[in-house]
């Protein structure tokens, strides 16, 4: 079974996961039968090895793991491929694969310009 | 003149300006009219300050300041208003406004979701 994680940097206000905890509804709604998880890298719970942990358990055999972040930098560049094959490692049998981050999408920049073009006019 | 800031958190590995650098890009060629610049609370230049000092010489007297955060955490809740009273203040003739973050929008959301669903199927 095929699964997904959207995967944030996390911050020290419980109200910054508030468009992540939308992101999750919104992709169950669409995708009923594709588990999500969300998982953050920092200062949120859950980790990602808690959220791969939570989708085997519920028979996940391949989990996507989308960054949700607009930039490559040293987060994902450094800490995430260690995190991933540290979650690889102890999970064999599921297979794990992640996305470039959404801000390198097309489609979400122009979503993102086509806000701005709203509040601007 | 109406112009706008991308507004970003900025980061110490160049590459993760990439984005940026395209959404504003992008704003130019579908804005050609409405002057853009980015900006970044830290480790990145230029500061809000130096944007909304570019644009009010240029001549815009409108700016619209767009967070590309996706969470609305401490930075936009304490940090950013701060920012945007003192630029403020330092150009009275000018008009600031900001809107929510990026991620508070329906349309990036979706556009998220639609980015992972091309990955997993």
């Amino acid at each position: 079974m095929k699964a997904i994680i959207l995967f944030g940097h996390g911050a020290r206000d419980s109200r910054w996961r508030e468009p992540f905890d939308r992101l999750a509804s919104l992709w169950q709604e669409q995708h009923a039968s594709t588990p999500v998880e969300l998982a953050f890298l920092e200062m949120m719970q859950p980790s990602l090895e808690e959220a791969v942990t939570a989708l085997a358990a519920k028979g996940a055999t391949q989990i996507t793991i989308v960054p949700v972040f607009f930039g490559q930098g040293g987060h994902l560049r450094n800490d995430f491929p260690v995190l991933l094959q540290a979650c690889q490692e102890k999970f064999p049998a599921v297979s794990l694969s992640a996305t470039l981050a959404v801000g390198e999408d097309l489609g979400v920049l122009q979503a993102i310009i086509d806000f701005g073009s709203q509040k601007i006019s």
